[in-house]
């Protein structure tokens, strides 16, 4: 069977699913082709599951500590099947509203597994997609744009596949049915670090091993450090300069591995061992040859409006690279949708895209790092403010890490905004407008900001810059 | 003895605090006078103890709800002499931190009352302040700017004066060493609605009586509705267009009082009797009859840089009325201090204040509320994004409330921003910089918010305004 369509988006992920809606607001008919489930890996293997992990274990690590709230309790204990569980009921209510969008948008949705073909009997252009249905049959989707949505995949070393047992990647690890003794946490980038915050307040013994010099090699230095400290002092082990040797791996009653620490050889053992190295594109067995499509470095090659090198054809999210986020996806899903329709829209720009990272304290960030910063050649001018200075922080009893904002000395512009702390990732909303519009440090630090919140450290750090913070 | 300087602040809150430092910042010779301890009523009788309190509020009701997030205890018991410690200890800490902040900018801090005088040997200008210190001497600061900042203190009915066992004001609340069994709260406000929340968190019966029509008079019908079916359905027994009736209080084994709901008659009675029918402004007993300084409905008349009827004297905080927040006092005091020192200022726009309710859930708004624009004759757009259909509400099971944002539909300005939900106060952050960089609904829109976040919200009800809001 063959089903035209305006657009078509291949991979229903949190990219591919806003993709879809806001070409359906647009009033295009709109096919989403999907192999496994509509949500993708947000919804279903990332952000959702491991957050509402990372929820339960907040709770349990502040409910330990209740005494010095006033509240006593006789015994705490953590039921980890419930909190599997609970992880389950939100997933599957959110993927039932999910399913509830598409039919309200009147957006079919295709389960099968897609793959573009070239120029056609069905169409004189490569982009339509063929799609081998549950059952063996082919579907024939032909639209006048193609999205690809596929996104990506843990990456795996070799000697180091995941088997359940002794090795996890990052979907693994959702779906433990007990909590192991000790792991080994092999990088130290976002997945890993908050699967190292999640796992210790669980009570699991933490190894955190990183191949560069710093945990969270993207985010600002002092703001890792910061992290660093914090984790350490709760007893996590950080080994960082750090790479492990594949294939020395020994499984037996755990898992024993040997490293290098800076040319030291070091042995590591844990029970399990947890790989968080990073995400591949889900790039292969699409059917890119049949297309012009070009690849740089593992992932398909756009331009600011994600027009692939097929100009009719787009590619969005994690399988295009850069940031690997959820809201990177649906915002490049948007700019997709609003340059094939004609819309206004800005070309994507990664300096305006907020980074979140759940771990306790969280970290959340937007722009560029000090390092970045210079050796881009400006002058900075740099404002940091501490947590243990804003009465709310005293008050919620999470007064660890700050806020640093770097701006370019001449132009006054804010070059990046980097914060660790409680509950930053929804303060980065503020910080992300003030990049977006443009704002200068004196705008920001005469805003009011309510008292007592932690939002009052963004206009403390702005004030900062000039010595002119109040509480400080 | 006379002390000569720059500047005298008459009155040690936050906003008296606020304007000394920023004076000292700016190389002002500053005295502080203050009666009781530097802080005033936010940090010892308002915005920080209840917050305190709040918290230990908070975590007891999640802990009494931990079975849904999986964590299993047995007996979780509320020790209230330790919630007050846990207050009195966070008062404490930022009390010293504010007496070495004072320290850092050589501020004067004079104790004692001040009273202003008029035209004397010491100044041809009135504004001079007669100190009575604690020792019964007298000091005369005589400074060539003088800001009155004398705050507020809970308005009390006649008949229904504090007496610690059945009368409290939100003073003597703050002090209490147990429980009450059952509370009537009488006036439906900000403090109301907060005690009545803590309260009930905390296992109190709690009756809250308004006179208006709905509680939070000030805040958005939308807003004030959905805080009342929270309160409603948590038990929270809520009466309002019920006025009291002071003279019939009986004081027994607790207090009955006559009160009249729409004209009928009607009984309440409770343990205790909690009043928080507003706040006083501090201007008695200051010396303004030795001024020109002109008053207007019980408050020191300022215009838009905080300058009352004397040019060289400025009031701010409650004492001027307003809003009567500390985040607004200190905004005032730096307008004040930026104008006697002829820095750039922006005057005071009460529409660029943010306004904070910390019940469970909280309430933030900045702007107008619908009626106020429609009866500024505005024809409105409306976008409105409830939190059930944020993943990261789901997450952390804090589900209940909405934003809700309100444009010109022929301008784009937005004209008000209303929230209610979890986190909401940190939230109003980033509304509150939109506002001010009068940035359109589509721009906020349009700025990538991360994934999962809270702040999500706030870029879908900006995106429902257009019908394109995506998770709904």
């Amino acid at each position: 069977m063959t089903i035209t369509c305006d657009v078509a988006v291949l991979g229903g992920g949190t990219g591919g699913y806003a993709a879809a809606i806001r070409a359906a607001q647009l009033g295009k008919d709109v096919v989403i082709i999907e192999k496994d489930k509509l949500g993708g890996t947000c919804l279903h293997k990332g952000c959702i599951p491991s957050k509402s992990l990372l929820r339960s274990a907040e709770l349990y690590a502040q409910m330990k500590d209740s005494e010095s709230y006033g509240i006593a309790t006789t015994g705490v204990e953590l039921i980890f099947p419930k909190v599997q569980q609970r992880k389950e009921g939100i997933v599957d209510k959110l993927y039932s509203g999910l399913q509830g969008l598409m039919r309200k948008h009147k957006i079919r949705v295709i389960q099968g597994n897609g793959r573009v073909i070239g120029p056609s009997i069905f169409s004189p252009k490569s982009g339509a997609v063929a799609v081998e249905l549950a059952d063996g049959e082919m579907e024939t989707i032909v639209p006048n744009h193609l999205i690809i949505a596929t996104g990506s995949r843990p990456r795996i070393l070799s000697g180091l596949e995941p088997d359940m047992t002794y090795i996890l990647s990052s979907d693994e690890a959702l779906t433990l049915e007990e909590l192991p003794r000790s792991i080994l946490i092999v990088g130290g980038g976002v997945i890993g670090v908050e699967w190292a915050s999640m796992l210790h307040d669980f009570g699991v013994e933490v190894t955190l091993v990183e191949a560069a010099s710093q945990i969270l090699p993207a985010e600002d230095e002092d703001v890792a450090k910061e992290l660093r400290k914090i984790f350490a002092a709760r007893g996590i082990k950080i080994l960082t300069d750090t790479t492990i040797i594949a294939d020395s791996l020994v499984k037996g009653e755990g898992v024993a591995i040997r490293a290098e620490q800076k040319g030291q050889p070091i042995e590591l053992q844990a029970e399990k061992l947890l790989l968080s190295i990073g995400r591949q594109a889900n790039v292969e067995g699409l059917g890119l040859e049949n297309t012009d499509i070009g690849l740089q470095q593992g992932f398909i090659r756009v331009n600011d409006h994600m027009q692939t090198t097929e100009p009719h054809i787009y590619a969005i999210g994690d399988c295009i690279g850069g940031l690997q986020l959820a809201h990177a996806a649906s915002h490049e899903g948007i700019i997709a949708v609003h340059h094939l329709s004609g819309e206004p829209s800005h070309g994507y720009n990664p300096l305006h895209t907020p980074r979140c990272v759940y771990t306790r304290p969280e970290v959340a960030s937007v722009g560029m790092t000090e390092k970045q910063a210079r050796a881009k050649g400006h002058t900075l001018k740099i404002g940091k403010f501490p947590f243990q200075a804003i009465g709310k922080a005293l008050v919620q009893g999470e007064k660890e890490g700050f806020v640093k904002l770097i701006a370019d000395a001449n132009t006054q512009d804010i070059l990046g905004v980097h914060m660790i702390g409680a509950h930053v990732t929804e303060l980065i909303g503020e910080a992300t407008l003030a990049q977006v519009l443009d704002a200068t440090p004196w705008e920001i630090g005469s805003t009011v900001h309510a008292h007592p919140t932690l939002a009052e450290i963004i206009g403390e750090a702005a004030l900062a810059m000039d010595g002119r913070a109040i509480g400080l």
